[in-house]
Formats: structure tokens, sequence, C-alpha cells
């Protein structure tokens, strides 16, 4: 902002694609000294960006005229394949640099994407503080707050002046990960309080941390589940959590920006597994058609698989539904309607208990609603259906099979089909939980296949009463 | 932590726990003075659970022990229906103290959500200023960076020293939504640069806001969409986002907090659409039947009329398939098939785009991709389906109608309908965000009713050329 050519240009977006153009001219016509300040002004996500766009060799060459600082911030913001090629292609003076500048939750996520010679080789460079933090912090559990902490904190003493602390946030703030929420610690390091920056901007000089702190801190355990501590940030509106092992020492902490993270990987994980894929860590731009067969094969086979039910119930009926021409033609319809309105109360109820909104003590509550719901969804749809049959496929399409017999059945066999369709899409996601279960994997695939059988047992039951098969 | 009793109970969620008992204790024993001051000491968003909590008429008697500031920001974090209780039994004066310590932001929310009758009542107690805030915000577009800032942040000029602008953010710091991130504005209120706290405590006393502060500003526009400013925060690890009116004026800041509260709501539309539900504000616990109703039957019934089209597809060949014996109870399981693949495929590339991780260009690579994919998932689940149509359905069920070129119809159908439905499945999505569509609409309902019918035609165009039906 400021400068006048982007006076006109006001919205972040048409900035950053003026200085990408700036930057591949610079590159282009080799003034390496300008592109090495400009890309020292950029936000280091920009510039991770920019090397990113750079396709050909001079990517690596490009990094390396960044200064150390601005290059592990930089490092930390690109994917993995680009943090590949710069390691093979920098020094191991230069590689140790950057990886003792980076904070340990960054170095953690690094060692977990890059393959197992690039690993060996950053952890050779390291210094041996440094490999040991990594080496504890990759024994944490996937998705504990364990794995998502890093050590880079500022810790005071209770019986610290507010002059000392901001002497000692001088000293040792630069390289952490937030200075803003301080941790105060005993001399065993068990958590006793926390203060923020505002407390102590809006306290006095000689005023003392004990007097100032929070004792009632929020905090996780390092093993707790990644899901529960975004779930504190959410509630609780922090930008820092204090995790503690069980002892109550603190061992690192959890800012917001790796919550937003985690957030973004909890969803995706959800939206895959109700479409009956396995979640996979990787982005979908770089994963292989081999890599998304392995996720996406053993739930398409295990419902092909299952549908054998329906297979059979349907060879079981086939000739006596036959009996009554225009029957056969709606299974399609039927089944597609159940499988929906299932899906519908399926998504619901899983959203609504992965945010805290429902829990499995709410399952009456839940029923009783979904049963409501359903009545008034299957009886709308059953009376459409019925004039629409008789209107548009009997008289207007000429199809003679379709009596008001018909019709009735089909439209009866609706409401009764929406009904359990909508019972079980609610009660499988809070049963799946109740026993510990992931309630996303009870959705959409696995209830359609469910419906798609009681589904056609409806039908043929109906047609029966109604029409004598 | 620091107390006895809670040396054993090492989760938060235990010393919850015991808390709540602790204060329900107090309530019942109507030990007011000694309730007061526990909830004076809690986290607002644990009292604001705590009276949520009390369902009987003593809660707002409760909320009125609290102090003036804690009362608003307990306030802050009630549910509308707590919300409204609260402001039907205080009395004008106390509600006007409430509504002007709130920010700007919660007061925008809170107005959003409660019925009109309540609006007007906290209009007509709030100040003229407050009340002028209060009106421009809520002209915003919904979901706009204009709906969720807020006003409250601390801002400083480029000829202030680190001394005085400690002073400023000491003078104005304590209503202020954050304070870690300062913005510097030209006496036109143009926003001219950011400065952290971070970079005032590491500096010297006499340096210059216009030395320190960082020109690259990272902004979002008032009408910018609220899941772009998210991207924002995801991208460059912010705590606090200026926004800026169409004169480049800065006008109010978005606060990461509030950014968790947007990704969560924009997940939950995603989630929504994709189960063919119109999205809803209101969480799942507080909607009843009949708007749950509202929200499900439009594409409930739009599906089930489209399925008209398969209906007649089947009532057309009906005869014809009847004549080989054994095709038509594998409809379903073509049809399942066919619609799963799609939405995996969908799911994959709709999270993929919101994401940021797949842009509309990356069309032809997605779809080399998921053709890839779809071939593998199709001859896998076609060479599974013909021995076990062969073992299962024809020699261990004893259906004499498997034959050999039975078994390979379908199984060739399936390898076409995978390969069809995951084309569509990742084209669709990509297409309706080319036109500005949210792509999550093309997800799995309307996918599998697009496929089913495509299912169907493909069944019958194999069965004639294998089977010469």
């Amino acid at each position: 902002m400021g400068e006048e050519e982007r006076e006109e240009a006001l919205d972040y977006e048409s900035i950053q694609e003026e200085r990408t153009d700036k930057l591949t001219a610079l590159l282009d016509g080799r003034d390496m000294k300008q592109l090495q300040r400009c890309m020292e002004e950029m936000n280091e996500f920009d510039v991770a960006e920019f090397l990113t766009g750079i396709e050909d060799n001079r990517m690596p060459m490009v990094f390396r005229l960044l200064s150390k600082e601005t290059a592990a911030d930089v490092f930390a913001n690109l994917e993995a394949p680009e943090q590949e090629r710069i390691i093979n292609s920098i020094t191991d003076s230069e590689l140790a640099g950057i990886v003792e500048e980076l904070f340990v939750d960054d170095a953690v996520d690094m060692m977990e994407e890059l393959p197992a010679n690039v690993v060996k080789r950053v952890m050779r460079t390291a210094t041996p503080e440094t490999r040991n933090l990594i080496n504890q912090y990759l024994h944490y559990p996937e998705n504990s707050a364990g794995s998502i902490m890093t050590s880079e904190f500022v810790d005071l003493k209770k019986y610290m002046s507010v002059k000392e602390s901001f002497a000692r946030i001088r000293r040792i703030g630069e390289d952490k990960e937030t200075i803003y929420v301080c941790f105060v610690i005993s001399s065993h390091r068990k958590l006793e309080g926390i203060v923020t920056v505002k407390d102590l901007l809006l306290a006095d000089d000689d005023d003392v941390i004990e007097e100032l702190m929070d004792r009632n801190v929020i905090f996780a355990t390092t093993t707790e589940d990644q899901e529960s501590v975004s779930e504190k940030f959410s509630d609780y509106d922090l930008i820092a959590l204090p995790v503690v092992d069980k002892e109550g020492r603190l061992v690192g902490i959890v800012t917001v920006d790796d919550i937003i993270d985690v957030m973004e990987q909890e969803a995706t994980e959800d939206f895959e597994r109700m479409a009956g894929m396995t979640p996979s860590d990787k982005p979908y731009s770089r994963t292989g058609p081999i890599e998304m067969w392995k996720n996406r094969i053993p739930w398409l086979m295990f419902l092909m698989l299952s549908a054998t039910f329906t297979s059979m119930i349907l060879t079981s009926f086939e000739e006596r539904l036959a009996v009554v021409a225009g029957l056969i033609p709606f299974i399609p319809m039927l089944m597609g309607t159940g499988g929906n309105s299932g899906a519908q109360s399926a998504t619901a109820v899983i959203r609504s208990l992965s945010l805290g909104d429902t829990e499995p003590k709410d399952a009456l509550r839940v029923l009783w609603k979904e049963w409501r719901t359903a009545a008034l969804c299957g009886l709308s749809l059953a009376a459409v259906n019925f004039f629409k049959m008789l209107l548009l496929d009997g008289m207007l399409l000429g199809n003679p099979n379709i009596t008001v017999a018909v019709s009735a059945t089909v439209s009866l066999s609706i409401v009764f089909i929406v009904m359990f369709a909508k019972l079980v899409g609610s009660l499988l996601p809070i049963g799946a939980e109740k026993i510990g279960l992931d309630p996303a994997v009870m959705a959409n695939p696995l209830i359609s296949t469910l419906t798609d059988a009681v589904s056609l047992l409806i039908y043929i039951f109906i047609a029966k009463l109604i029409l004598n098969i």
C-alpha cells in the first residue's frame, strides 16, 4: 500500500498478481540483487507461492538468495516436493541453518512428509539438541496435542516483576512462536498460570506476576486428540493453549494458526469418510491415481458386495413384482429417495455431533425430531408423487400400467421408506459415537446400501397389501 | 490448577465438571456471594455454559450477579434463546450497560438472531453512537468481511514514537478486541501499515513507527466473501486482518477467533449442500421439524421428480431386459456403485476446490487423474464381481440365471458406469465453480440421480451387445 502504482488496485489479489509479474520479470532479466530485495520485503507465504510457481531448476537457486531467517520461514511454507528439491540442492551447512531456525512443529511436519533418505540427511545435519527434540515429538500419537505442539514459548516465574518479565520477553521473544501469552511455571516446570502481554502492559512495572496471572488455565494434555484441542480454541477464543504431560508439567504450546490447519484437516477427513473414502493427509492435487484407488476401492468393493442382499431380494420377488406391470420401473426412484433422505439426516447429525452440538445422550430427542421431519417429508413427497404418476406418467406419457392402485402403492411406500431412512440415518451415527467409532463412517454410502434393501422390502410388502401380488 | 483438590484431576474436562458441581451446590444452597465470586474467576465461556445448564427461572437472576464487564463477555458467549430470556428479565439500564460493553461484531451477531421486538428494545436502550454503528454493520452483505469485522482496534500514526505508541495502547487497549496488531493510518484514515506489539517490544523507546511498520499489509475489502478472508488467515497465519473500504480507508478488523467460527460455519454449509439440504445458520439442536422440512424437501422433491427419467427408461426396456432372466436384480447394485463412485470424486474435488488446492483451470489434470483412478476402480470391481456372481450367486445360491454371459454383462457395465460416474463427479463441481456457483451443490444427490439414468442406459446397451436382448 502507499506506493503509487497500487492506488488503483484495491484488493489484495491484484497486488499479489502485480508483484508476481514484477518478480518474474526480475528473474527473467537476471536482476538477482533486486529480486532478493523484493523477496525479503514480502510475506513468507507469498515468497513460497512464488517459488512453487518457478517450475524449472532456477527455483533452488532463487531460494538460496534469501537470508537465513527468511529462508527458514519460507521453507516452512513450502509443500513437501519443493522442500525436497531444495534440500537436494543445498549444502549440509545451509540445511543445518534452516533446520535450527525452524519451529519444532514445522520441522516435525516436514519429517513426516519427506522420504526416508532426505529425513536421514536432515537429522544428520541437525544439532544433537534439535535431533532429540524432533525425535521426541515424532513419538507422540498421530493427531494428538503432542504431535502438533511446539516448544518455542515464553516461560516466566511467578516471583518476577512486570519489568523483569518484559526484559525476559525482549531477550528470548524473537524466536518464539507467540509472545502474547506467557506461561508461568514452577521450579519443577509445573504450569501455574498464564499471563498475557496485555495484562503486563496494563500493569505497573513493579507488579508481581503472581498477582497478575490467571490461575484458571485452560490446557490440554499431550495425548489429547487434536479435535478436542481445536474445540477448546473455538470455545474459549484462544491464541495459544499450553500442553502438559501426565505430571502437569508444561511441555509445549499449540498456537491458533496450527489449529486452523487442524480444523481444515479434520473437516476434510469427515468429508472423505462420509463419501466412503479412506482419509489421507495429502492434498488432492498431490495424490496419484494408484493412491486414490487405494483410498477409494475398499468401500466401493464392500458396498458392491453388500448389494448382493438387494439382488437376492429382487431375484426372489422379480416374478411376483412383474405380475403387476409398472411396478419395477419405480424401484430406482424409491431407492434414490430413501438414500437421499437418509443421507440428509446422517449428515445433519454427524456434523452436529462433531461440533459438540449433539451428544449421544440426546438420541431420543434427535429421534423424535427426525421422526416428525420424516413424516412431513414423506407425506409431501407421497402426495406430489401420487398426482405426478397419474397425470404425467399415466395421462401425458400414456403409460397404461399406471393405475390409481399402482400410484397409491408407490406413494405409500415413499412414506415408509423416508421414515425408515431418516431414522436409520440419524441413529447410526449416534450409535457409532456411543461405541467410540467415528460417526462419519455411518454416512451416505453405508446408509444408502442399507436403505436400498429395506426400501425394496417395504415396496414389496405394500404391493402385496394393495395389489395382492 | 494449583489448588489441592485438582492435583488428581489432570484433564481440563474433569476440572470443569468438578467446578459445575460446586457451582450447582452453591446455587442450591443459595450462597449467592460465594457463587458470584466463583463466576467472576471463571472463563466467560464456562460461565455461559453453566448458565445455559440452569433450566429454571433462576438463570437470569444468576446472570445479574455478574459485574458489568463480565456480564457483557458472558452474554456474548450465550446462544440466542438464553440471550432473549435475559433481555426479557433485566431493566433497560442494565441492558444498555451490556450493549455498550459488547464488541460491535458480537452485538451484530445477536441482532441477527433475536426476534424483532427484542431487537427494538435493544436498539432503543443503546446510545446513538452504538445504534449507528450497529445499523451500519447490519447493512454489509451477509457473509462479507464487513459483516464479521469489529471496530474495536488500536490505530497509530506513523510519526508516533514507540513510547507514545505504548502509551496509547495502555490508554485505549483495555476495550479492544486485540492489541497485539496495531494499525497505522493517515489523517484520512487510509491504512498505511501495521505494527505488532512484538515489533514494538523489540524496538527502542525513541524509534518511530514509520520505520518499524510493515507496509506490505495483507488486507480484505468490506464486501469480500468471508471464505476468502478465512483463506488469508490460513495462508498467512494471522491473528488479525484489517478491512478497508473502496477508498482504502480502514473501517474495521477481523480477528482470528471469529475466523474459527467462520470456518466451522462454512464447512457446515458445505456438508449440508452436499447432502442436498438448504444451509441454515441455526445449529441442529435448535432447529425444529418444520424448519428442517423446509430445508430438506426442495432437493428431495426435485430428485424424486428427476428420477422420472430413470423410470421412463426402465419402462421402455423392462420387457427386453426381462427376456434374459437375472438381469433386473443387478440394477440396484449397478446404480449404487455408480452413485458411490461419483460421490467419491465429487467430494474429493469439491473439498480440494474449497481449500484452494484445485482451481477450474486444473480441469484437464483432474480429468486425467480421475480417469486413471476410475479405470483402476472399475476394473478391480468388475473382476471381483465377475467371480462373485459365478461362484456366490450362481453356484452357492443356485441361481440358474447366472451364466458366464450374464456375469460378463454386469461386470463390463461396472467398468463403464464407474468411469462415467467418476468423470461426471469430478467435472460437475469444477464446472459449477467456473460459472460462479457453489460446487457443493453438485454433490452426491444430483450426481447419483444423473448416474442412475446413465448407468441403466449403459447396462441396456451392453446387454444388447453381449446378450442380444
